[in-house]
């Protein structure tokens, strides 16, 4: 019996289990990043809990890797099927499960996407705040430990997701963490599982802290004579304990880009983009302490609006920031870096990734995260051009070089997948790696978790 | 040669090895807590991170007990060592190693009480939020992952350590995490060693992330008729997106012992304790809103301040509550509970709680940490009266199988030592908790990192 057919047997719905061209092309690879494809064996489609549990206890008899598949907007090539078998995709397992608006708490599957989950919370007036940017699954983002502009005031996804089912190697179901806001019993292994990126275990349902949508959000775009004076002006606000839901930094270049290609006539220099929410008051006066620092590190024009359509179009720059250049370039595809460094080394970080990326002779974006020191240069590559991709992997690594010097991460939000597994042991050090290594030979020993990712 | 001789032979400082009967005395037990004691066989106090190391390998091959010691402000037993062996005392290693004020961070030793953290960072305008009410170590704060009353506005310590330096059980050094405030970068360490309560690794250095000093902080303390419309009032600030630093609850008995043991005059009925800070414009407009808050939901009485002391002595029956009901019964111990449940079952938690401390014929504090569901009975026994420790224990079981219902956890804050190791399989399942196991036996094959904590 062929594995489809084998599986069939225990996937019995229609198409639930798929070996159609098309589908296995649209698992072999993410969506936009320039890691080359795989295509798996097979595609199945579970529809819940039991049915995942049963294609695991068939991988784990048979020893075939399986390989989670939300969306496919990972970066680093975490859904690849690098050793082939099967993709387990969760678009099915799309549900909200439990709204608990009085526990600030929701409970989904993890195939909810969240931009889904945010239409399905606005009638109770709450939302879920982080925001990757792609309309990323839940699940997926979980499995990264995504996080992205929402980071500086509500944290990672390690940070809202409050517990997990999870289906192990062997098909078990286990339970991690609970309802409580916060516990000290025992191992955090919902701490754990969140950026384990499919290696140690499969998410089938996610709890997931939730906010109170803000009253009144005041957007701004304030523009800088230099980078260092934009980011001293991000860290003056944090200082003095100005509640930022977002501050976003792009370089001159990016909003040159922008402007050539959207047609916009933004100002070309260094641009920070800040958001404040709360009640009225509150965040007006806020904004008014805010402004003094802004002026104070220097901006040079400063535009802000609580409007939304507004606040949208002054961040453009930053929302379309990444598109500009794939479209000033039709047909490649993005290395995006994402290195998160000590606050006090960003500005220097940014200067010198655009000096690596120019002396290069590449193009790309920079967008920095500048309340928790995280930033991306988006290079724009031609994975077909070993020339282009030696550059980029060679300003890939400088960026890296110089964020683990300093004591950053070379992610800060997309995981290690298969792009910056060779980073690990210089950022960890080789006895925390072969303990990871160690935990992940206990809870997957036959290594069928999303084989070949993480460890090299 | 005796075990102390050949640590001598380690730790060659004067004074680093002890077999003092009152040095041993005070290694046996946690300071307040009901658990009895056990001494340890030696005392050792290391002074770097390389003598923890040369301690760890001897009790390695010697197959010999470890157990890290603070200032025993654990409640839950996890400083007592009940096979014997070694405590490790870190009161030797008190130093704060760096303060990066423009990265929000600083490494510290260990041994560095949160309350000496703070002077040490008053200078910068910097300070640590994480409050237990002791002034713990913050190593052992990150041994059970504290948290206390500001954990609604600023997280437990798994938030806000950002990493680590672990001796391993047999002697390894690793280091975890590092100065990025968030990073993908393989399994999340750091969180799985916070709150692992010695179990699995002796912390050696920590680098914690730190907050600007809000410029103003108004504090209120606003009585209501019944301990529901208090909580209501509670998550309805939340709702409403008024930021709290803390928000705490106290029932009508316990305002009325503090009465009786500290002359205040206090209103005896459920109050709520409320702490909002940020620049001052912005505090005085969201404490506008969260009082028609309180009002709405009934406030009896609302009595509001800035200014240090009066701020202090509205909290005096928040703060002196525990301390009271020692006072009332001297001699006496104490058991405190710690279930944290979702908000929503918090009002029916507190009143049952209440109900069946008097049903048992039992007298004690009830404390609620109101913005994020956890509370303590502060239950006064003595732990030499049988029939005394029987109904207690029977009062913190009928209220932890109440949290559990719910989705609860039985420690929000104390972390399981010895004390809730029996409820453990009941929060988790089998599952999750053979997983748990199965990781201890990983990194302690040989179990001499504080054992016979955590499980049965």
């Amino acid at each position: 019996m062929s594995l489809a057919e084998a599986l069939r047997t225990i996937l019995t719905g229609p198409e639930q289990v798929s070996v159609n061209e098309t589908v296995l092309e649209h698992h072999s690879k993410d969506v936009t990043s320039y890691h080359p494809g795989v295509t798996p064996d097979v595609v199945v489609f579970p529809t819940t809990t039991e049915e995942v549990s049963l294609v695991m206890q068939h991988a784990d008899q048979n020893g075939i890797p399986v390989v989670p598949f939300g969306i496919g907007s990972s970066v680093e090539g975490q859904v690849v099927p690098i050793r082939g078998g099967i993709s387990m995709d969760f678009t099915q397992m799309n549900s909200v499960l439990e709204v608990r608006a009085e526990d600030f708490l929701v409970r989904v599957q993890p195939g909810v996407t969240r931009l889904q989950l945010n239409q399905h919370l606005k009638e109770y007036g709450l939302f879920f705040p982080v925001d990757p940017g792609a309309d990323a699954t839940l699940g997926g983002m979980a499995a990264t430990n995504a996080s992205g502009t929402t980071a500086v005031r509500y944290g990672t996804m390690r940070d809202n997701v409050l517990g997990l089912t999870v289906v192990t190697a062997d098909g078990s179901v286990i339970t991690t963490g609970g309802l409580a806001a916060k516990s000290s019993a025992g191992y955090n292994l919902t701490g754990l599982f969140v950026g384990s990126e499919g290696t140690l275990g499969t998410f089938t349902e996610l709890t997931l802290r939730v906010y109170g949508i803000p009253e009144y959000t005041l957007a701004a775009r304030a523009v800088f004579p230099d980078v260092r004076s934009a980011s001293q002006a991000a860290m003056g606000m944090m200082m003095c304990g100005v509640t930022l839901d977002r501050v976003e930094l792009v370089d001159e270049h990016t909003v040159k880009v922008v402007n050539k290609f959207k047609g916009t006539e933004f100002t070309e220099a260094p641009t920070l983009f800040v958001e404040v929410s709360g009640n009225k008051a509150a965040v007006d006066h806020s904004f008014l302490l805010a402004q003094e620092i802004l002026t104070e590190e220097g901006c040079l024009e400063l535009e802000f609006d609580s409007d939304g359509a507004a606040r949208t179009r002054m961040w453009t720059a930053r929302h379309e920031a990444a598109f500009a250049f794939s479209a000033s370039q039709p047909g490649k595809k993005l290395m995006t870096t994402d290195v998160c460094v000590p606050l006090s080394a960003l500005p220097d970080a940014i200067v010198e990734a655009r000096i690596a990326i120019d002396e290069n002779g590449l193009d790309g974006a920079i967008l920095g995260h500048v309340g928790d020191g995280n930033y991306h240069a988006v290079l724009v590559v031609d994975p077909e051009n070993p020339e282009d991709m030696r550059r980029a992997s060679h300003v890939n690594q400088e960026i890296v070089r110089f964020a683990l010097e300093r004591g950053g991460t070379c992610t800060g939000e997309h995981g290690i997948g298969l792009g910056k597994a060779k980073f690990l042991p210089a950022e960890h050090g080789a006895g925390a790696v072969q303990m990871m290594q160690a935990i992940k030979r206990l809870l997957d020993p036959k290594d069928i978790l999303n084989p070949g990712k993480i460890f090299q």
